[in-house]
């Protein structure tokens, strides 16, 4: 099946749950009839963008050959996801008005969790200075103003987090007949209230 | 039209044909009812990755990002149309590995005649040593040992090479359906006779 396509990205601090709900949208996606391509900003630094450090610039130079991407697939018709950590509103900003159908999923979890479920102690070392340039501890990660979908990853499974961006794209427009397992209509309602008052519908 | 997809490589030196035979090619595969991207590696230089310079390792990263997008590209169905001067045969071997289905192209062309033809005057300044990294002339090209393609674009007309092209995506079972409009049999033969001495077919 073919549409016109769109991109969703997820951006979040590390360990606030991108890389699962992505694995988990995309199945979703795919079981719907729909070409999609994942794409993770950690795997694609490791591989292809090896020489990007972590300055401003670097992380942005990644972001956009990745953005560049999206575009590629989203041209021909196939849907993009991609987790990225995504630190700077302004890139993200950028990016967003370059692929014009763009959704953003802000997976959102109180720091003490993520330490807490972080089993690398990856956090932990960063708040004690030994590892740096770990956005949201000491280097910065700048929350989005009006992310079209909004996830407490802490507090609602990841079941409910997928329902919730299958809601939006459905109430968006971008996937007509994307099913819901376990929605309401007051719950859905509470989506729509949301996206009328950021001005998306 | 969705098909098992492939990527179509131009190698080959500054002002050989690459850009020309690319639109040409990418046009008429449009034309059969493809999804088909271009890409050229210059122009991704310029904009992705700007902060890329001109040493092996830098040539080759600029190359493995676009086999990257060629690799998504192709495993959407959507057919890889690249230019790239693409000097390394090591690098290029490497693509082809890693993407399989992958037609190399050279656009071979005496390099008088390339001086000739450049307004940018580009190599005569390299062959003065006034601009460096200029592949062929004071930087590596090197030919491909087994190109599926070699044009002779100083003495074929660019419909001929694009012909060429074609005649050898239907012989490789690429593109079945690809017509072409001015080749006979016996030149049919001449190009099935090559494939058979490379052991393509």
């Amino acid at each position: 099946m073919t549409a016109e396509s769109f991109t969703v990205w997820f951006t979040g601090m590390t360990g606030s749950g991108k890389s699962t709900l992505v694995a988990m949208l995309h199945d979703h996606i795919v079981g719907l009839g729909y070409q999609c391509e994942s794409l993770d900003s950690g795997r694609i630094r490791q591989s292809l963008n090896r020489s990007l450090g972590f300055t401003r610039e670097e992380i942005e130079a990644n972001l956009m050959r990745i953005a560049y991407e999206c575009k590629l697939l989203n041209r021909n018709g196939i849907i993009a996801i991609v987790g990225a950590i995504s630190p700077y509103r302004d890139a993200r900003d950028r990016i967003r008005e370059d692929l014009g159908r763009f959704i953003e999923v802000h997976c959102r979890c109180p720091l003490e969790v993520l330490v807490k479920r972080d089993r690398s102690n990856l956090l932990e070392c960063a708040q004690r200075g030994e590892v740096e340039h770990v956005a949201g501890i000491n280097a910065p990660y700048e929350e989005p103003m009006k992310p079209e979908v909004l996830l407490n990853t802490d507090t609602e499974s990841p079941d409910a987090c997928v329902n919730k961006i299958l809601t939006t794209l459905r109430i968006l427009e971008y996937l007509p007949e994307a099913s819901t397992s376990a929605y309401t209509a007051a719950e859905e309602e509470i989506i729509k209230e949301r996206l009328r008052d950021l001005g998306y519908i």
